[in-house]
């Protein structure tokens, strides 16, 4: 695996803050907002003597509340159609382990989370890009240019639904072309769900699990890292109605032992978080996020579609290389004293050459932060020498 | 991969319990020792309002502390040649994906831990068994038998020592020789050391770390799951001063964003651990261990080897199959209402047809039921209508 854009940046971050410059971290999905207190207390509240392993499928006392939980969300399972995972990621590698076979291929509409390609590595799978541009806001391509790449390799598509990195919400039709498609060629549809719990604007998420027919196609991630903001302890949830992806990735869950004990615990008692907790958070990221898209708009060459769901949103700068300008601002740029790190969106891509003029900007930091940082990209933007118009 | 032969008995030992009978759970490695107070209180006082992720290889703090540690140990690393991963079965999985390509091969002596079989599906890894055998304590085989087994295509040997299932401790001498011949043959040595704590009768632990000259070959993988008795916080590290195996392994530590926050304050704060921990644990495990020797021997057919380090031994037993043994003295056999589940040595051989009359015991459980499960199983001994001389 290569250096991701990202990555390769972090040292540029590091000297902007030796040289005592505030760098605001718009870079990053790990966001501000407090951990409920119910799931901090329970776990400081433990009385257990031995911290010991857990089922390799998680407690079942979590996965019946879990189960529960997504009832309650119209999404019919029961705690035997899941496995709690060590965060989504993990989720995610099992499901490619126990269903693709390595060489073979599944379909990511580009731009996609970057760390897919880290978990196909790891499943020795093929990741198959189908672009979709910000000109339409990031929407499903068109189902004829999925077809188009389906091979007798293909094994499934990857969704992920509100999206990172772009912000898009899947409408119910797209997941029912999806599901069509899903059917007629016999492929799985793997619905990364983590971010659903982010939806604006009054939009409802529909979820792949709710598709009729599609039962034995639908594998869903889940995790509690945004959902109550503790990506730390580190547990997700994978889902299907198919029971035999349920009994094979059970082997690998039970190769690697356990999922973490405490991360539980907190798992469990966050699904009692009062609804008030929700309210403030959505009140925050839409404030966060409308403040941030008119303050994006508003710079002349700059492009932001409204982001109707997750916390990010990939934005056309007027630059020649976003790579190189997201370097340029921490190395040679600042204002008041003050750089942003972003995320260069040619990470997200596949597909050579794409995303030169994006960035992926998340909308993790509180209002007044997130001000100051929009006014000093404003700033650079004027600065920048490779400007373009 | 296939269920193993200890899963396969899950079911027998639910209905025993379902009949109300005590089944002394001899098969897992969970002991019940205490999890350090100075861990859980740890754990407890954390104060952070976020639980984030942490760096990808693990807090630094933790990593200068852990190197410290080693040091103490006379293992020379330092915090940049670690990750800290999701307990040591993540440290395996990343080693073996960073080092070996789909398809080539690692030689591991057999019997050996059942879930290397699983991570090395994980990576594509063909594991090669080479055999020990009761006869001689489970020694390490001769260096000409591992020889005869080396081709293009083996990329390196994994050890465990002390050894999981055997209890075997490998000699500095035994480690030497090992040492000198993944030099010769360009091979790394994958030494999993996390019993290392559990050593008896004087004996010294040899870490193959200590090496000289063997720096860039060896890969060590350890936990604080045994060490302090915390199998559920999952954390492990995968050490190594061959810099392009920690650069490749972060990798994909990258991709699964980060170890969990909770294990690593209570890995941290175990560093502490007081040195009349250790000796309590030790006392207790040296008095099970013997009594449970001499017991097993003094039944008639048995054979048990001294287990010279951690809590397991694998026994000869006078049966004519220990996988019908074992699920039979589950479901047809009570003595007071008693029985006992153990673990099947077939599946600690990747040969077919070895450990057909031999059985892990695991001595996790405290002496009194040590005592009944003994008298139990030398009970059904004398019953099982399989029995041989």
């Amino acid at each position: 695996m290569p250096a991701s854009p990202i990555r390769r940046l972090v040292p540029f971050a590091e000297e902007a803050k030796l040289k005592g410059r505030k760098v605001y971290h718009l870079n990053i999905g790990q966001p501000d907002i407090k951990t409920p207190e119910v799931a901090r207390d329970a776990v400081k509240n433990m009385t257990a003597r031995v911290i010991e392993y857990s089922h390799s499928a998680g407690n079942e006392s979590y996965r019946r509340k879990l189960a529960a939980f997504y009832q309650g969300l119209g999404i019919n399972v029961d705690h035997t159609e899941m496995l709690v995972t060590t965060g989504g990621s993990e989720a995610i590698t099992f499901a490619l382990m126990s269903t693709v076979n390595p060489g073979e291929e599944v379909i990511v509409p580009e731009p996609f989370y970057a760390n897919y390609n880290g978990f196909s590595v790891s499943a020795g799978v093929k990741v198959v890009p189908i672009t979709s541009g910000i000109e339409n806001g990031f929407a499903l391509p068109p189902i004829e240019e999925f077809e188009k790449l389906i091979t007798a390799n293909t094994r499934g598509i990857i969704i992920c639904n509100p999206n990172n990195p772009t912000g898009y919400l899947y409408s119910q039709e797209e997941l029912e072309m999806l599901g069509k498609m899903a059917k007629k060629h016999d492929l799985y549809l793997y619905s990364d769900e983590v971010y659903r719990e982010f939806c604006y604007d009054g939009e409802k998420h529909f979820s792949a699990m709710d598709l009729p027919g599609l039962e034995e196609h639908v594998i869903m991630f889940d995790s509690v890292s945004k959902r109550y903001s503790m990506c730390g302890v580190r547990i997700g949830t994978l889902i299907s109605k198919n029971k035999e992806v349920i009994s094979t990735a059970l082997k690998f869950a039970q190769a690697r032992l356990s999922p973490p004990s405490y991360g539980q615990v907190a798992g469990e008692a966050a699904l009692e978080t009062p609804d008030s907790y929700f309210k403030e958070v959505y009140d925050e990221y839409i404030e966060r996020r409308d403040f941030m898209v008119e303050a994006l708009n508003n710079m002349p060459g700059v492009i932001c579609p409204t982001p109707k769901g997750a916390f990010y949103t990939v934005v056309h700068l007027p630059v020649d290389d976003a790579d190189i300008f997201c370097q340029w601002i921490l190395s040679e740029f600042e204002y008041k004293n003050q750089t942003v790190m972003m995320a260069p969106a040619s990470g997200f891509y596949s597909t050579p050459g794409l995303g030169k003029q994006e960035v992926r900007i998340a909308y993790v930091l509180k209002k007044e932060d997130l001000a100051m940082a929009m006014e000093t990209l404003a700033e650079a933007l004027k600065a920048y020498p490779g400007r373009t118009n």
